[in-house]
């Protein structure tokens, strides 16, 4: 759910080639197609699948661009400039970003909400980047966070898996999540299987009677032969978004609104919450888009959790790192060096040069760094090795702080009966001694550091 | 659910007056529909909507007929002479019931599962003979009972109600459901809303991954334009079917088989849930049908709980009862006093006489009556009078027991953690100096005693 199995999604979209779509169909012979369950974009003449058209994805569903002068006032407001992910726009789309701002502004309370459907139990760096972006909103915003982790949903949908095969996934990536960085006096991680019950499912019935089949099925393209189950579960995703799903943070208030940052595919739910809410009388989630997460191979192959060489796992050693990137990414490079030293190389399709840019907070070194490649300057190698020195300071980072999260510490986050303080605190105060984990690399000089300490 | 509005359905039965159904219609003009949400007779070539074709359903069902020779081992193996709902016909049909015979027989255990939708905070008799009669089934078999009471199901159903509302009701008919004289050390009554969660939820998406929207649609008639949380609810009503829904009874148990009291209209949810089970290599629930529970007025007037005057509440003082059944009950005699005597009146369409047959279990003098009225000796009135005595009786029973059920012991038969032994004690065992409550009363005189001790 939410912010999960970005790379998944792009490796779907990858694999789409249509066999209907052959060489001699019109130009629109396919329309893209994007929903929680199917990304696929549109198939061209010559029969070839595209890339995602967000501007189009903005139009059909109707969300709102991240402007420059949104994310002006986000930094006058909030005192922080955005985080790489923001202004390099992979977070490009909104619904109602600016009413969360405005409440910021006034000192009320909202929450964040994200997800993740457990379907194993270890997560690559796809999986972990909207995890990573939501850890700097708290940050940034200091609210509560609820982490939902669809193992029901997870369970409905794929026959082969167990319930208790779920459960496990859930707590595995509970650990995950939590090596993110997120602070425990903020933060509630629960799993469905477990959660369920009480407010959490007074709110689900309210949810489900609100929403027809046909609704259902239009949305998320369900026919009669999926399961009741599967027709349901929207209502189960759309609970959390609403604060009296939480008694102990908010109470019974369910005044609260909340703030969703997720991937574009997952909007389909949360338009259909947000209608909910409206006649509901109750408040709207906004929410904050992300573009599907690149895979390593770039778009012409599968990404796939169980191909080890075809993403960077959060459990990859520095050398595994270094191999992937330099054997597997995708290169904007020209086919001989002598070629690429010619008529240089194109960042823009450069796997190294993007991934690195989803955590390099240095703008002048990353703009140095494409115009360098473009010029012929800097070799494929050479932008490779950039890209492995973050990634392998992101990884690093990341295994440090799991190694020492106890199944303790995990059960402590997602302690249901654990009690959160939901007041914003007013702006420019001091947060207290609670650590601030970076999500971003200042530079690559710094990443290089990092690890080299380590060994 | 279950056990529930048997009353509303016989009246939803006499209210379905086919427009469509017009005297130039053929014979088979309308078939008969039954599904818990659609009851309604054939319609005939006259136009008029005929009475439930009993032998019918137990054909088109699958369904077995209760015989002679099953009553029979039935009073064999549990020494209990059949209870007079079962003798006299009111449950009718089952499935597998001689399976749930043999277990006890063999000392291995089972448990009885019946429930009730909370629709409103009152229960008229239609509603609580079912109950009574699984409380004689307690009182027999000595096993767990769990009753469902599905506030979310009339959450779902009815967009008037409210959670408060439903929850409240189901409370208050937990309470009703209590004075029918269940124990506490072995039933456990639960209503979604709070009991959902845990072993129960992992049940119900067990069921919801394996019905299709499609079989949902087919089995309860439903379209696109119901919402989803109404095509879900089957897993819900299904879930306490398996023992494992039951940690505090059964632990981790999922092998200990139910036998489900119900009325037949309710047998598609079952049937469905057996149909699950068997996938899923679980126990199939048997169950045990009754018939509709015929309205006051008889079967050409609307049952209706909002209107006082068309069932015998639980409520009623006994000169309320006196008066409905005197300006109400849906006589068999003649038009008048002369006639009657003359050519008789018909006890088998006398609702006073079926009434009374429900609760007395003295064949002699139920079989003395029907051939004093069929002669014409006794008068309606009379044959009211008896009704009266007996309905009264029962009614005083259930309010006095009632009375003495305080919101503490309404909270200990719901609460969740309590254990209960679910072992079959050896047939013949004494059952301690657990008081068993007569369902029944045992002649007129009796009732009339009764009646009179408390004035």
């Amino acid at each position: 759910m939410a912010a999960q199995d970005l790379s998944q999604k792009m490796a779907d979209l990858a694999a789409a080639d249509d066999p209907q779509a052959t060489p001699s169909a019109s130009k629109s012979a396919q329309e893209q197609k994007v929903t929680p369950w199917d990304v696929s974009g549109a198939a061209g003449a010559d029969g070839k699948v595209q890339a995602i058209d967000y501007d189009k994805l903005i139009n059909e569903f109707g969300t709102r661009h991240i402007t420059p002068e949104l994310l002006e006032r986000f930094e006058k407001v909030t005192g922080h400039r955005p985080h790489p992910l923001l202004r390099r726009g992979s977070f490009f789309s909104h619904r109602e970003l600016d009413a969360i701002l405005t409440r910021y502004e006034q000192g009320k309370e909202f929450y964040l909400y994200t997800g993740r459907g457990p379907s194993s139990d270890t997560m690559h760096m796809g999986h972990l980047i909207p995890f990573l972006f939501t850890k700097w909103l708290q940050d940034v915003f200091d609210v509560p966070l609820v982490v939902q982790l669809t193992d029901d949903e997870k369970f409905l949908f794929r026959p082969g898996l167990t319930l208790k095969d779920v459960r496990r996934f859930a707590f595995e990536n509970a650990r995950d999540v939590i090596a993110c960085g997120f602070r425990l006096d903020k933060t509630f991680i629960f799993n469905d299987l477990d959660y369920m019950g009480g407010p959490f499912y007074h709110n689900v019935c309210t949810i489900s009677r609100a929403i027809t089949t046909s609704q259902s099925k239009g949305t998320f393209g369900f026919n009669d032969s999926d399961s009741v189950g599967k027709l349901h579960f929207v209502s189960i995703q759309a609970a959390p978004s609403f604060s009296s799903s939480f008694p102990q943070i908010f109470g019974e208030r369910s005044d609260v609104p909340c703030l969703i940052p997720c991937a574009i595919d997952q909007d389909p739910y949360f338009r259909q919450t947000r209608d909910v809410a409206g006649r509901l009388k109750l408040p709207r989630p906004s929410l904050i888009h992300a573009k599907f997460f690149p895979a390593l191979q770039g778009p012409g192959t599968k990404m796939s959790a169980s191909n080890p060489n075809s993403n960077i796992a959060m459990t990859d050693t520095a050398k595994q790192i270094k191999d992937k990137i330099n054997k597997h990414a995708f290169s904007g490079g020209r086919d001989t060096l002598e070629e690429h030293k010619r008529l240089g190389g194109n960042p823009d399709v450069d796997v190294a040069y993007q991934y690195m840019g989803f955590f390099l907070d240095d703008d002048e070194e990353m703009e140095r760094t494409a115009q360098q490649y473009r010029s012929g300057e800097l070799t494929s190698g050479e932008m490779k090795k950039k890209c492995i020195a973050v990634l392998q300071a992101v990884v690093k980072g990341f295994q440090e702080r799991k190694a020492a999260i106890s199944d303790d510490v995990v059960r402590q986050f997602m302690d249901r009966e654990r009690r959160i303080d939901p007041r914003v605190k007013p702006r420019g105060e001091k947060k207290g001694d609670v650590p601030v984990v970076g999500t971003t690399v200042g530079s690559v000089g710094e990443a290089v550091k990092k690890v080299e300490e380590s060994k």
